[in-house]
């Protein structure tokens, strides 16, 4: 199994992205790592870090793609950038399965929109961050955040499906909790496309719970959260925002709170790190776009090793449990019905 | 002047609502309160916290809606409800220009919208928490949390204003910064009514920065956020949803953490203790809804009697500065200018 790497996409890229390449291969066994980018930087950083060059092909690719071009001129203008290599790539082998970047998300997705092939019967992917569940140590798959700002009813229908069929495939989830994330969590709330969605999800072959709260989306309940790119990203990101800005707060009293709050500290060490570990889920992978025929995972732009490292791994795992077959399989069901 | 008060609305009442209007007026001279709610109740619990009768009317209401009821149901059938006597009061008096209610939201938004005078031009009022800046003592006002789930652009536009020019009267803030409230910061971002939206807010005449993602909320980098109430609340929600669960997890780790953590706490207990105050908006007064002419404020619906005083005082506070005439003024050089 080849797993495709842009060496050149993120803030920290190319260096931790070779380092976290590195880190991965000593890791585990079973795949090799196709890097794509500018030849002669990866084979010294490999160099540097270690890389076991068995196991790691280059593809040179000039050229890089950032978060100031325009998603669409970029990829279609940069066509020897390391990303639109990464595409190219899974494109022409069977063997390349999925790929990781940790590069402008806007050019990720359109890219992988535009120039992979689609699951048959998926209307549109979904971009899905796998997050952590407050009350046990389960994740909690958040789909769509991004990749469609206004969905079609339809296309939220898919995405609970996708993401029950990798919950049960990838952790192992029997019967997978579905929620539909809304503006309160009685069946007659929503807008006007949530309304319309709920009523397709009750009939739909999955465990749908019904409508969420944003105030549940973490909360362990859920395995998997429906909700539209647009507010789905409001709320990662309010989650995500609010998470920093507690321990800013934390970290502020302490600074201020003279010898004492330092003693506190230190005696509380362990515990803050517990639970900063926890919640950083960027340190515990990226984002998988679910619906096409490859896996792609979009690791946090300001990703370094340690964060490449996991989403290499979660990506041979999708791989392993065989994510796209199992979506296939559902959304063939679907189709079958239909007819 | 007179404040109206909702004596059988949220979890806890009508013992913490008194408990909460005998604080207030314990704590501030200048208004007077009139009690809705089944008399001789509230007579026997003014009796027990010993609240100050030469201030307090009580209006009976035999009647009570609770989260249970169908809103639009209630309010038509409960017409002798402690909420509906609010509204009739509002209505009746010129002297009651405010009302402060911890009862069912959705009865509450609907009741106000439908039984309450709107200022003229305003399209539909938005409901607004006034939530804490995390980098210093400022409030960020969030312009809808969920009165109308699919607003409209010129909506948007709307809230912008009144949340401008509340901040301004009530805050004291010079020139409120806006954002909006979107799937990232680039003027490109949006879903379709966003776009729409940011571009008539360009022309409007406020102070507005462009598009914000949901970290930034309450990063204290805006005074007010604009959203429509759909996705506003799932931010507020999912804000709340990770604060408490926080919290829930540094409880958890202390518990488990032996001697060592517990005494870690002992030493933080002061800083743990200003973040939950400066985090908990509740306590600190209710959610107005902006865009009538008279002024109501729904309070959580757990609120307590801290709660529900810092409603009431949020109340005249917001009557002194006079926000109904600012939003009148500003709504009314927007229409002549339309002429």
């Amino acid at each position: 199994m080849k797993i495709v790497v842009d060496a050149f996409g993120g803030d920290h890229s190319p260096e931790e992205v070779i380092k976290g390449v590195s880190l991965a291969l000593n890791k585990e066994q079973g795949f090799s790592i196709v890097l794509t980018g500018k030849k002669e930087t990866i084979q010294a950083l490999m160099q540097e870090y270690g890389c076991d060059k068995e196991r790691v092909e280059i593809v040179d690719a000039p050229e890089v793609i950032t978060n100031d071009d325009t998603p669409t001129l970029a990829l279609r203008q940069k066509t020897n950038s390391s990303l639109v290599k990464c595409f190219d790539i899974l494109n022409a082998s069977e063997d390349a399965k999925s790929m990781v970047t940790a590069g402008s998300t806007g050019a990720a997705l359109t890219g992988a929109v535009l120039m992979l092939k689609r699951i048959k019967g998926i209307l549109r992917p979904g971009l899905a961050p796998l997050l952590p569940a407050i009350k046990n140590k389960n994740q909690v798959m958040l789909i769509d955040c991004g990749a469609i700002a206004d969905p079609k009813p339809q296309n939220l229908v898919q995405f609970a499906k996708m993401g029950s069929a990798f919950m049960k495939a990838v952790a192992k989830v029997e019967n997978p909790r579905v929620g539909l994330l809304s503006n309160g969590s009685e069946d007659s709330k929503g807008n006007e496309r949530n309304k319309e969605a709920f009523e397709l999800l009750k009939q739909a072959d999955i465990n749908f719970l019904g409508n969420l709260e944003g105030r549940d989306i973490i909360s362990g309940d859920y395995d998997v959260v429906v909700a539209d790119g647009f507010s789905g990203n409001i709320a990662l990101k309010a989650c995500e925002g609010t998470a920093l800005g507690i321990f800013k707060l934390i970290k502020d009293g302490i600074m201020k709170g003279g010898l004492r709050a330092k003693l506190g500290y230190l005696l509380l060490k362990s515990v803050f790190k517990q639970i900063k570990t926890k919640m950083d889920y960027n340190d515990n992978g990226g984002a998988v776009l679910l619906g096409l025929k490859k896996i792609v995972i979009k690791s946090h732009g300001s990703s370094k090793a340690k964060s490449i490292c996991a989403s290499i791994l979660q990506a041979k795992q999708m791989v392993d449990a065989k994510v796209v077959e199992k979506i296939e399989e559902v959304i063939e069901i679907e189709s079958s019905r239909q007819d």
